[in-house]
């Protein structure tokens, strides 16, 4: 077992992450089952932040617990002031509830994600659909799985024959809002085979690399939003680049460039300046 | 019983519906599950055609074997030629995919849908969306249910707080695609808290009945996609209005209004001229 755990280190890291997530799931899932008045009394924003803040405690304090040293990214935490620089540390890169606007209107598509660095590459991710009650694990160079079994993407090459995936909300910025409209009458006008929006990014991500969608487009994006689909989708066989094409999951599955431009570093940006893509072959 | 069955004569049709819908339901997810090398060499048209009217025979023989006087109107029989007009006579009226774009690239939201006249009006509704193994119910009168536990719309009233689901597709028709643009760019600029796209009428109708999302915006529509979910919505508290605001199923649950556009009648057209809503309060 020494040694199985000396010739991967970081295996007792991922069985330890999805056993949290798991607990993580359950607390989503049970804010869920709760009163309808009482979800109607408060104000679905303090609601929201109250369990995203509670889930991500859970999930750093449990971790923290067994691995004192390594480091956190979350978003609560992020959001609550704390830094967002990824370093060579073993690092967990967290987003407590992914699709917050599903979790306040209970839209069936709620996940816990959890990427994890280490020499700031990526070595596993995980995303939990907790109301589908759908684990998605990925471990680097041994393949992506659903509920234990193995996943892949479509394979198709045809952005014509594709069903893609994509957000839409109303953005305050009225430049960012025209061009998230325009880019979506540029998907649809390729023709694609249509267009679904689940609402929840690490969701879209996993849906892709189960191969039930060929494309995710996003404009903008978190690290939080990316580190534990982009594990999955890439050991499913998918790439995610940028829209110039660039990898933003290179061979060596750095994550360097979302670092750059995520980690408080050269632009200080907390969200990726290009939109990115994430399919197989585009 | 027999008195049972004479102070509700049509209770009996609907357990037989919810017993074939659950058959024609198991024939999909065995079609998805075919090997995914088959997928791709038949094209998916011809796939899905095949699997569509192969699970259309198995419901109207079941039911005609049965009930052999009842009257029917079928997605794929109306393709072949069949005449799409509602008597006063028993009728079901049968979607037999639901979200055909999803069956074929295995999108999860696939459905069953059957909805039961008598005199043109509703009697009862069944959606089976058979991927997520939820089947929705509901008799007249006697409200809405999913897997057997009750169900009811979110009551929101505030379009503007609300979670809307919507349909995008490209449309040949030029002035359908920008006006269904245009109806986008509308509702999010409401604004509201966000657009979902599921991509099956029918489990969005059901979505709505949840309470999972707040409001189905849908421009153009046949009587199969919505005889289903129009009674699983209005007997889930829901109303089902054009854009004029009036009502698509008023308070005896007359289907007329949607007949008079989809039975050959006085417009002789298959789909709705007008968009629909489904909102509880619009
Ligand atoms: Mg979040
Ligand atoms: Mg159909």
């Amino acid at each position: 077992l020494s040694l199985c755990n000396m010739s991967d280190p970081w295996q007792e890291c991922m069985d330890f992450c999805v056993e949290v997530t798991k607990r993580a799931g359950k607390v989503i899932c049970e804010a869920l089952q709760k009163d309808i008045t009482v979800m109607q009394k408060s104000s679905p924003v303090d609601l929201v932040t109250e369990t995203d803040q509670k889930v991500e405690r859970l999930i750093i304090s449990s971790i923290k617990e067994k691995y004192p040293t390594h480091s956190f990214i979350g978003e609560e935490s992020v959001a609550a002031g704390a830094p967002s620089v990824l370093t060579d540390n073993p690092t967990w890169i967290i987003d407590p509830i992914d699709g917050t606007t599903n979790f306040v209107h209970r839209f069936p598509f709620v996940s816990v994600s959890i990427g994890f660095t280490v020499k700031k590459e990526i070595e596993f991710g995980i995303v939990y659909s907790c109301v589908e009650d759908k684990m998605y694990t990925a471990r680097k160079g041994k393949g992506a799985f659903c509920n234990g079994d193995p996943i892949k993407v479509s394979g198709q090459e045809d952005i014509s024959k594709s069903l893609v995936l994509t957000e839409m909300g109303f953005k305050e910025d009225p430049e960012h809002f025209k061009r998230m409209l325009a880019n979506i009458r540029t998907i649809l006008t390729i023709p694609v085979h249509g267009i679904r929006s689940p609402g929840s990014t690490a969701v879209n991500m996993c849906l892709v690399a189960c191969g039930s969608a060929d494309a995710y487009y996003h404009m903008g994006i978190h690290c939080w939003d990316m580190a534990g689909g982009a594990a999955v989708v890439s050991e499913a066989g998918g790439v995610i680049v940028d829209i110039s094409g660039e990898s933003l999951w290179n061979e060596r599955s750095t994550f360097s460039k979302t670092v750059t431009n995520i980690g408080g570093g050269q632009s200080g940006k907390k969200t990726l300046p290009l939109p990115a893509y994430f399919l197989k072959h585009f």
